[in-house]
Order: structure tokens, then C-alpha cells, then sequence
């Protein structure tokens, strides 16, 4: 059985943003389609993580949720957790490395959730959580490789074509794979016929190969600025429902990143960080059919000063 | 007779978007407001000039609007108007400085104007563009000092209003005071207790001198980074609505401007040009008093190396 991401979406009515959809006639113009702009940007903590974080912990059961919850993530599905976690009154605890930036610690602990370092050259993140989770009784909430995350993440896809209507393409970044795996399906739902997509870092391109294989295949060194994209491979549940529902993954390289971003700000007037304008580079690129095409903006937590260097381009 | 912003409103419905409401709770813990951003970056052309223009063109006889109009403007009125023309079938022309930057030039060019340049040593704008409208029978359609267009600007904040329910403050940026006056005559009707407040770079603050003095007073040389604000004095029209309706104007810094602009990036996500960041700014520094705020956000046609410089901060 799938993920639900139907029922997702009545879970999450009301608890998480209905984001705006975008459009821009110059786009349309410049690269010869239509298309849509889900900005999750805008979503709760800048990014759809929020999306999954709140299904999986509304999934949950009370005894479950009283002991509290653990995930491993430096980036935007640590923070969506510990959010999610106040809202709900769960306990959250974040595992990233002791090198972590600053700013992603303090905004884990800002949403109210609880920073575990680790030395990434002592011990695998892996077993340390699996030990945490074990003393404390807490419950490990995986960022994409988990039926919750994936199906709450879907509701992005699931709301904009029900604002939509029915698309020719859909465009998806693609990291570990839950927005894309919940995209799919929501898209299968409501628009059968609609052919949907991948976009992923040239310098992190396992999904595009995975794809190719037919197996799950490993990046070891990723080099992108889309540091939302530098998992290392898909997760198994993503990887199948991408088999059954993905035509392909298309790769895009850094500058074309960049292009990307600086088009969202410029045209769009969004802030976004590079992992957000995989799906819109894709387009621009000309790696996506035309005609009525929605496009997934996974995200808007840039660095300043990364969007900067862009923005001078 | 005031202009009527509430018949504009019925009529704009459908023609120009109805832009985006967002809220930030992390804005609202800083700085001890419950802000509401009416977002028209996302406007039409990015900025809330569409409207006005819209709204001229439409209350243009057709025997007028088969002539075609005519503007001043090198900034955001000139580009909205070309494009509402284009919309509707009207014939423009934008009269601007030989020494107007080339990226403005080929907005206006882009979206259907006709732009004439004049040697600014040599003619006053005003003259060249009367003798224009005179010889060739068009109408001069000015940016702020004019019934429609302040009555057009007004339906940011009417849609604003409709959305959020009563306000107990309102702020509004302020160059030649057309969204300000648009947006007080749209209080007073939807929302009688709110107080509203306009927000003027302290290097232009004609409007703030006006409003103290109780007569139009001028800047001859503006300095602020807020291109959009650096009008010499505000309108007639505008000026009188506003002694009625505005509580007072407060001046914000460069400063202070960039700080909103770096705000509006990284917790709202959005792209905006520094003008667009003045009411925002004013809540920062505290110039507005606590409670529900609605915050207008003029535009977003920001220059992308001025933004990278703020964002670099």
C-alpha cells in the first residue's frame, strides 16, 4: 500500500500552510510553457519538511508522542521537527555533527527542540541515534524514507493541482526522495495523464542513475551548492514509487542552479536557497516538456551570504 | 469627493492579483506586533503601480483611450502602465531622462510602451510631455496626484483589509503619496479605528516635514538608497487626504532599510526592492504602536547587484 496522501491532506488542513501558487507571463514566455509555482518557501519553517514532520507526529500514538521523538538532520526536516514537536507538545531531539553550522543549531533549539552533537569522526550518526533512541524510548522520525514523511509531503503537489486543475508535468526536486515519491502520488491521483519529473544536482546525480540501473546507487562526495540534495542515496520507499511513477530525473548543474535562483528572485520575487530552484532550472533548461507544468519551490532557508554571491552573479 | 476606492476595488476584481497576505510569528516575537505583509511584489509588473494605472485606464473615455496616454515615469508607474495599456488596448508613451538606466528602458519597451527620452539640461520633463500630449492628443496619466490612480492604489489595502479584519495600525511607504492616501481612504472605510502611518526614507522626508508644517514642503535632493520614495514632494490630492486621515510619518534610515530588506528575505522570503521595505522597517525600529499591523510591501523590481550588496550586509 502507497502512502495516503489524500488523507494526509485532511489531516493537515489547517495546520499547515496552503503556500501560494505563483506565475510569471515572462516566464512562460522565455521558456515556452505554463507554469505553476508551489512556493514552500512560505511554508511553516521555510520549507514542505514542515509537511512531513506534522503528518508523521499526528501519525503517531499518544504513548509514542508523550516519550518524544529523535530524527538526524542538520537542515530543514531538524528544524520542521522541532516545530512540528512544539506544536504538537512532543519532545524533539535533533542529532547533527558538532560541525554543523551555528545558525542551524540555533534554529533547531529556537523551534524548542533539543541539539545532540556528535563527532562525526568517532561515531556513525546511525548507531548513535539508534543508542539514544533506545535509552529514552524515543521514536525515530526519518526525513523521507518513512510512509508519514512521505505522504504529508505530498500535500504540496496534492494542493496545487487541485488549484490547478490537470498538468502536462510536474517537476520535483529530488534529494532523498519524499517530496518527489509524495508528489508522484498525488499527482497519479489527481492527474492521471500528467507526466512527472526529477530534478537533481549534477554533482549528486545517484537518483538520475538509480533510475537508469534500476537499483539504488550511492553518491560518496557530493559537490552542489543545493546542499538540500546531497543525501547519498534515494530512500527503498522512495525509490520504488519512483520506479512505478517517475518518466525521469534530469540533472542540473551549478550554474544552471544559480541561473535558477537568481530567475526566482528576479522574476518571481522570491528568496530561495539553490536546493528550491532545482525543479525551476530543470525548465529553464529546456529538460521538461512544455505545456501546463507545475513546479515544486522546495524551499526558501538560504545563507545570506551564498544568495549573495548568487544575486551578483 | 474622495476617490473612491472601494468602486475600484469591484472594478480591478479579476484584472490585477490579488496579492498574497503573509505573516511571520518570528517577526511577531521580535518585535511585539502581530504584523500582516500585503505582499505586491507579486503584483503585475512587482509593483502596486498596476493598479492605479489599471484603474486610470479603465475610467479612460474610449475616444481618450484610442488616442493613447502618456507618463513621467522611469520607475515602476511607467513599466505598470505600459503594461495595463497592453491589457487593454491603449497606446503608451513613457517619457523619461536620456540617462535613465538601460534595464528601464526595455521594462517599459518590453511591455509594449513607446519610450521617449529627453536631455535633462535641456528640457523640464513636465514641458516636453505637455507639448507631447498636446500635439499628439494623448492623455497624461500621472503616478500619484490623480483620483484613479490613488483610488487603484487603494485596493491593496481594501483586499488587505477584507482578509485580516479590523487593524489597529497601518503602514504604508510614502513617495509621492499615492499608496498612502489610497490606503487611508481604505481604512477609514473598512477598518474606522485603525491609525495609519506613513513610512519615508529620512533622506527624502518631505512627507514627514509636510505632515508637521501643514503645507507641501520639498526635498531638492534626495539621498536614500529607496529610489521609489525619492519624489520632491508629495501631491496635492494626496497630501490633503492624507492631513485628514494619517496619523503621522515616520522617517527610516538606510540603515534600517537595509536590516528590512535582509528581514523580509531570510523570514519572509521575499525578493523586494528597498523601497518596498519602508513600512516594514518602521515596525522594526518601533515607530508604530503594538497590536494587529498591516504592513504594505510596495514592490519588488529591485537592481540585483543593490540586493546582493544588502543581503552581503
Amino acid at each position: 500500500m502507497h502512502p495516503n496522501v489524500e488523507e494526509a491532506a485532511r489531516r493537515l488542513a489547517g495546520r499547515v500552510r496552503r503556500t501560494s501558487v505563483l506565475s510569471s507571463r515572462r516566464f512562460n514566455e522565455e521558456f515556452g510553457v505554463e507554469a505553476f509555482f508551489k512556493a514552500e518557501s512560505f511554508q511553516t519553517t521555510g520549507s514542505f519538511k514542515f509537511r512531513g514532520a506534522t503528518n508523521a507526529l499526528l501519525q503517531l500514538e499518544p504513548e509514542l508522542k508523550s516519550r518524544g521523538v529523535l530524527t538526524f538532520s542538520s537542515g530543514n526536516h531538524g528544524q520542521a521537527l522541532a516545530r512540528a514537536g512544539r506544536e504538537q507538545g512532543v519532545a524533539v531531539t535533533v542529532v547533527m555533527p558538532e560541525d554543523a553550522p551555528e545558525v542551524k543549531r540555533r534554529a533547531v533549539a529556537g523551534y524548542g527542540g533539543e541539539v545532540v552533537l556528535y563527532d562525526r569522526s568517532e561515531l556513525s550518526r546511525e548507531a548513535l541515534g539508534r543508542e539514544m533512541a533506545a535509552e529514552r524510548g524515543l521514536t525515530i522520525i526519518p526525513p523521507y524514507d518513512y510512509a508519514d514523511t512521505i505522504a504529508g509531503a505530498g500535500t504540496a503537489a496534492w494542493e496545487l493541482i487541485q488549484e490547478t486543475g490537470p498538468l502536462d508535468a510536474l517537476v520535483v526536486c529530488l534529494g532523498g526522495g519524499g517530496l518527489l515519491a509524495g508528489s508522484a502520488l498525488a499527482a497519479r491521483q489527481l492527474s492521471p495523464g500528467c507526466r512527472v519529473f526529477g530534478a537533481e544536482p549534477a554533482g549528486a546525480d545517484d537518483g538520475a542513475r538509480s533510475m537508469r540501473s534500476g537499483q539504488i546507487e550511492t553518491c560518496d562526495n557530493p559537490q552542489t551548492i543545493a546542499d538540500g540534495a546531497r543525501t547519498p542515496f534515494v530512500g527503498k520507499l522512495n525509490f520504488a514509487i519512483m520506479q512505478e511513477l517517475v518518466e525521469s530525473v534530469e540533472t542540473v548543474t551549478d550554474d544552471e542552479l544559480r541561473a535558477g535562483v537568481r530567475w526566482a528572485a528576479s522574476g518571481l520575487k522570491l528568496a530561495i536557497e539553490p536546493t528550491g530552484a532545482l525543479a525551476m532550472a530543470a525548465v529553464m533548461k529546456g529538460a521538461i516538456p512544455q505545456g501546463r507544468v507545475g513546479v515544486l519551490i522546495s524551499g526558501g532557508n538560504f545563507d545570506p551570504a551564498v544568495l549573495a554571491e548568487i544575486l551578483a552573479g
